[in-house]
């Protein structure tokens, strides 16, 4: 059987930062730690950012997952909305990058698909779906809640990105 | 006379960050260096996220710039294209702030107002105007001449920045 591997889940935002832990041992999840990070809105804005890339590093410096995910959020509303949520999401992104972990993306509607069987769930239906899967979770957080499903949806998934990413390997 | 500062003005772009250090000693100004830092079209995204976080460290770690400022891009493009620059102007932002400096942000009109006289200016004009300020800066790269511009427009302006948290904090 695989080794069980440490996903960290990722749902990015400048405000507030999801992140959850899952160990993922063949067809089996466990839950292990979730949490939300901060930044305080009266910091200019690079000072807020640290704050997100400080949390999130120390997650990982704490839990040591192997692999990490964030979530592709859908953007619908007005382009500054979306260059505000971008420059968090760099954040999430990067901080798993510089410590070596691989960084999938999944978009929000995958994520809600794997999770709750259908991709325009909302975050109550996510919470729910996650205290079933994941019973030891505390999802007091809507934002952990929705990690930990972007941290479910790669343990899903990752199997056969390995094996495409193989495939386009070998040309 | 105040003690001269050495400023790290950056335009973020995902494939390419200019950066610029300038020194500003009353009001004279002078050319340190400048450069692009280019991210890896082929790798994941949090990989070429990295390459810029790791190349504006490096920058940082080899030039001691005091101060930062980043160019506040205009957003008139669809949110997919706000999104991805997003993310590269939240490295430019969280590096500096990393590293203990102030960050600063300027609107990209007012940097060329600042820089060109004018604020509808084009990257060409700032390269002739940079050349003229900084006989001693090397503009090939427009990427370059526009952090050149975001650092000096940041020399111009800091002395009222700082007036006015002064006078924020004194309520």
């Amino acid at each position: 059987m695989a080794p069980p591997i440490r996903i960290l889940g990722i749902d990015p935002g400048l405000r507030k930062t999801g992140w959850g832990i899952v160990i993922s041992e063949g067809s089996k999840l466990s839950f292990v730690a979730c949490g939300c990070i901060e930044s305080d809105g009266a910091l200019p804005l690079g000072d807020r950012l640290r704050q997100l890339h400080e949390g999130i590093g120390k997650v990982i410096a704490t839990h040591k997952p192997h692999e990490a995910a964030v979530e592709e959020t859908f953007v619908n509303r007005d382009p500054q909305s979306a260059l505000k949520l971008g420059q968090a999401r760099g954040i999430a992104l990067v901080v798993p990058s510089l410590a070596g972990l691989s960084v999938a993306e999944y978009a929000a509607n995958l994520v809600k698909k794997t999770v709750v069987g259908v991709g325009h769930a909302d975050k109550k239906q996510v919470q729910a779906m996650i205290r079933v899967l994941l019973p030891k979770a505390e999802t007091s957080s809507a934002d952990a809640a929705d990690a930990l499903a972007v941290a479910i949806c790669h343990a899903q998934h990752r199997g056969m990105r390995a094996l495409v990413a193989q495939m386009r390997a070998a040309g």
